[in-house]
């Protein structure tokens, strides 16, 4: 059975024709404009090509901060982190940042000693150029994992790029940080604190090894308010929840995932000590509106995604309970090629609430497609009609909410379909 | 961005050949031979068309047994289990099996209160039909989950089934039982207890919404060993964890998971009453094998396959952490698709790892793929070469080994690639 050398050639040209177109097209799901960003004071971007990768694309992105801005942060639940997610964890506890570098092409993930002596090299130039200690320097690398990362190619242009940096290249930013992804994520809000205008901005990079319960992926969020690392930390803890945390592309968990939270402290507003003051209760919706904001830009551009899948469950014993028959649902691969192909298959909604191992009676669970209830007392709904169900998983915006029937917990979480394009671009990615 | 009813039309059109193409291609990794299995004392079967779902094809199984037939089994952890196998738990309490009937087309689960009536109706024309009580009447259906099962066009063919069945219909049995299977499934061992020989039929079907820890799928194995049902459950149970408790080819579960183990007692051995019997070794040993022997032909027909894929993991802190890491690799999109497109890319198996939740130390991990060696002491192994480990994940069999260097667990999981063919079929399905 085995293939010719020619045949297998032939077919690995192929596989990567069709990676790179489905990688090129931009997602059916983005957002029509991209958000345009103020500036926020005390922070300046620039973005630079290292050559790391990617050929004839910005792959750095540095960012300044004034001095005396706090930062809180997020990183990745797995085992066998990144060496930048491990630089950053342990500088978090001295709360202080005046630089961040990010780079895309390569995750510098599972390169041993190579991988700290890279963060280093890295830190060392970007201190240098800023005029910081290299503890006050966070980073993080996306791409490749298990390479070693170039760092010199990096550190050579950090000086550039220092002096280069200006108030308004949020898009470039949110560019630079690209790996597979189809779009560049940007968000913002304006907030008010005690009386005062401050600016929440972030930015975010997919799009595959995208799973919920950590801080998935890179994000980076700038605003002027003027808080503590341990109230941005607080703050940021609650806002991931609902945000980058319910969302799932294919349920695999980067080596990366990074969330950073800047604050850079210029605002004008009165000093705020504890994040249960209830002048940031403002704050604290717009801080979650532009986590949520990328955190859907981010489901929306999943590998192949042709679709955005919203997974709402009610009745559970518990919001934890609820919670993991949400992701059974959104993580079942059957039922995200169902969506893909627009089949009303809810039966396998049926099957992926029964694997998730929490409390659910048949009898009493309620399914719905969009408004058109599909299955209900165990059996498929009396006013089950097949057109309407068809369509109301025929569209770019499908939503499936469960009803179990036996309690007071919910949760949402967001998923895109599974496609022959997330096949496409994953059988080819590395090579 | 919404699609002219007339592309939908189109796509969906396309999407129906392509499924059919993949679905009527015989999977590469099919075995040779069918296997030939000889005739159980005991037991005779027989197959129809009643017309559930398939055209021209049959799709209803009778297996009959002769009185004194003992009984065992295993069945899906699913909190949405279909009628079927409601009705085989409880009936297994009772011991005693004078009738077996499978059909395929439909799994009459989700179907509430005309589930039950469906079982009824089958059970009571097959106990007619066979000259027993409904009660030794075991069932099992597998397809469309949600539709009501047009259980009367069942009953009908039964009395036929009755008369004409015989000795030797072990392939059209398997064949009957089948839905998106590209082959039989079939396995045969003799065993010796007591210096007697006996013989161990097993018929199987597959081939999407198959994941461990549980009695996966359907699968019937036959015996005319002279063992309580009490010993046979034993033997089942314990055979399982090593055959149908470790594939996956999706991480699916289906609501109709169904194993049961028949034993006619027609043997001429002399009577075992314990599983701890020393006579029973030959025929724990040769069961086992029946059960591997057909759970990997599961895999190997795994929907879209193209690679099987064996993930073993030693060094663990404990066999459960080893399970789920082996699990959490064997069910990586990531990892799958990269093996579909004969990409060494260790590094998502490093991400796998991580995403466990077990111990894991990055440091001390080893990563063979085949007999190459591409990671280990945390960073990519110094003889990596990049050409031995692709040539290691382009063949139809490929070996991912993870030593964690921590403790003694140990685990090993069948799965296999995931590739355009399974979204191909499983976006249509159903339609």
């Amino acid at each position: 059975m085995a293939q010719s050398r020619k045949a297998k050639f032939v077919a690995a040209g192929r596989r990567k024709v069709r990676a790179q177109r489905v990688r090129n097209t931009k997602s059916p799901l983005a957002p029509k404009r991209v958000a345009k960003l103020p500036p926020i004071a005390g922070v300046r971007l620039a973005t630079g090509e290292a050559g790391i990768r990617y050929k004839n694309r910005d792959d750095v992105l540095l960012a300044t901060f004034v001095p005396g801005t706090q930062v809180a942060g997020l990183f990745t639940q797995s085992k066998t982190a990144s060496a930048p997610v491990e630089w950053c964890r342990m500088r978090l506890a001295h709360r202080a940042a005046r630089a961040l570098v990010v780079n895309s092409g390569n995750a510098n993930a599972f390169t041993g000693w190579a991988g700290a002596l890279s963060v280093g090299k890295v830190t060392e130039s970007a201190a240098a150029a800023v005029g910081c200690s290299d503890g006050e320097v966070f980073v993080a690398s996306t791409g490749v994992i298990g390479e070693r990362l170039p760092a010199e190619k990096i550190a050579h242009i950090l000086p550039n790029l220092a002096e280069r940096a200006t108030p308004n290249r949020w898009r470039d930013a949110a560019e630079a940080i690209m790996t597979t992804d189809t779009y560049p994520k940007l968000a913002t809000a304006a907030a008010t604190i005690d009386g005062r205008r401050v600016t929440i901005n972030g930015i975010a990079k997919g799009s595959g090894m995208i799973a919920p319960d950590m801080a998935t992926l890179l994000a980076f969020i700038f605003t002027d308010a003027k808080l503590p690392a341990s109230v941005l930390q607080t703050l940021l803890s609650e806002a991931v929840k609902t945000s980058f945390n319910s969302i799932s592309v294919d349920s695999d968990t980067s080596t990366s995932d990074t969330l950073l939270l800047f604050g850079t402290g210029k605002g004008s507003h009165s000093p705020v000590r504890s994040a249960n003051d209830r002048r940031l209760s403002d704050f604290r919706e717009k801080l979650n509106q532009v986590l949520l904001r990328l955190a859907l830009q981010v489901v929306r551009d999943g590998e192949g995604a042709q679709k955005l899948i919203q997974v709402d469950v009610t009745g559970a014993t518990s919001n934890l309970a609820a919670r993991k028959i949400a992701r059974s649902i959104a993580d079942s691969p059957l039922v995200k090629t169902a969506i893909a192909g627009s089949d009303a298959n809810w039966g396998r909604v049926v099957m992926a609430i029964g694997k998730a191992g929490e409390p659910a009676d048949r009898d009493r669970l309620t399914i719905r497609f969009g408004n058109h209830t599909v299955a209900e007392n165990g059996q498929r709904a009396r006013r089950y009609r097949e057109k309407a169900a068809t369509r109301a998983v025929s569209g770019r915006d499908v939503r499936i909410s469960v009803d179990l029937n036996l309690g007071e917990g919910c949760a949402r979480i967001y998923t895109c379909d599974l496609t022959r394009g997330y096949i496409d671009i994953n059988a080819s990615y590395r090579s």
